[in-house]
């Protein structure tokens, strides 16, 4: 549908959809899943109770669909950002672990992590984190290879850029009570050499 | 104080206090923050909730202690499987990362996660957790370090085995919800190549 074709009352609906998500991002990533209410989440996007529970019937719907919603508004941000990176090489490869990792160690992180945590303990939660993260976990994969701009098909590179994503989560939850930021920027530097070694043969 | 000169009341006190700390972890493992209160670790350990609280004044103190009492047994008995570990070389790098992910991708690492995300909301319980973080990070990064039989004095060694604790980490949170050992051995033997050729002066 263009935008042309929407009617006003539909821009509002889209609008208040929105507001709602990025609130619920946000309300996790800071409360955690306990203090994150659907009318906590309501008050901060400035809607309704009722307009909440009319775009999004439960909690977990609300929640699971915020989390997607960022995760793919925060990854197409990253993508742009992705044209200004060097060329093939070393200061790209390590331009590109830096942008994996400040994708995990932002508030969606805090956000998705309060979700993933809370999943362990809730099967009504469980079920849609698992397809979420697998979605999820797929774009970014996708993401990495090509900002890498590796073949996928040479010996060690597909399990090179999982764990290039295994350690960007691990570095996001060593930043979850504390700024781990200087610490990282040495675990980055060291991590971008050894993918880069990696990516040319010589550690397959 | 060696155990001859223990009382037999000394003796059961320290029994009910080691049976209420694996308890208070099982119960944070499987049930989380929410569901792990001082009466619920009592009724696993079989004890009474005054014995639990003449042990432990708070809930705070109980889980704190636990995360730390069974990090150091389980660190205890990966240095005695240690003692089995080959010559230097691939084999015993590829040996030690399955040594280090385990210890983060059982019951114990799921414990310390839920308390660990309880505490970004929980600031009574923030303050502990980072001093316990830190303790038990030093004692499994000094560990990696014996282990692998490496001088963090040379260039890179040291992001490069910090590296690996972030790793485990990543890969314990992607073990939360879902059965991931089929993926993460093809990570671990990848990573370990990396890590080799690092310690070897390649990727430095």
């Amino acid at each position: 549908m263009s935008t042309a074709a929407r009617t006003p009352q539909q821009d509002r609906s889209r609008a208040t959809r929105r507001r709602l998500l990025e609130a619920a991002v946000e309300c996790l990533a800071e409360l955690g899943w306990n203090g994150s209410t659907v009318a906590v989440v309501a008050e901060r996007a400035g809607v309704t109770r009722g307009a909440a529970q009319h775009h999004f019937p439960t909690r977990e719907d609300l929640f699971t669909a915020a989390v997607e919603h960022v995760s793919a508004e925060r990854l197409a941000a990253v993508r742009v950002d992705a044209d200004q990176l060097p060329p093939p090489g070393p200061a790209r490869t390590e331009a590109v672990v830096e942008l994996i990792v400040r994708l995990y160690t932002g508030p969606l992180f805090r956000a998705a992590l309060h979700l993933w945590v809370a999943a362990a303990t809730e099967p009504a939660l469980a079920e849609r984190i698992v397809a979420l993260e697998d979605r999820v976990g797929r774009e970014s994969h996708r993401a990495a290879l090509e900002f890498l701009g590796v073949d996928e098909g040479a010996d060690g590179v597909r399990e090179s850029v999982q764990a290039t994503l295994d350690l960007a989560r691990g570095l996001g939850l060593a930043n979850l009570l504390t700024d781990d930021a200087v610490r990282r920027a040495g675990v980055v530097r060291q991590w971008s050499r050894m993918l880069q070694s990696a990516l040319d043969g010589q550690a397959r």
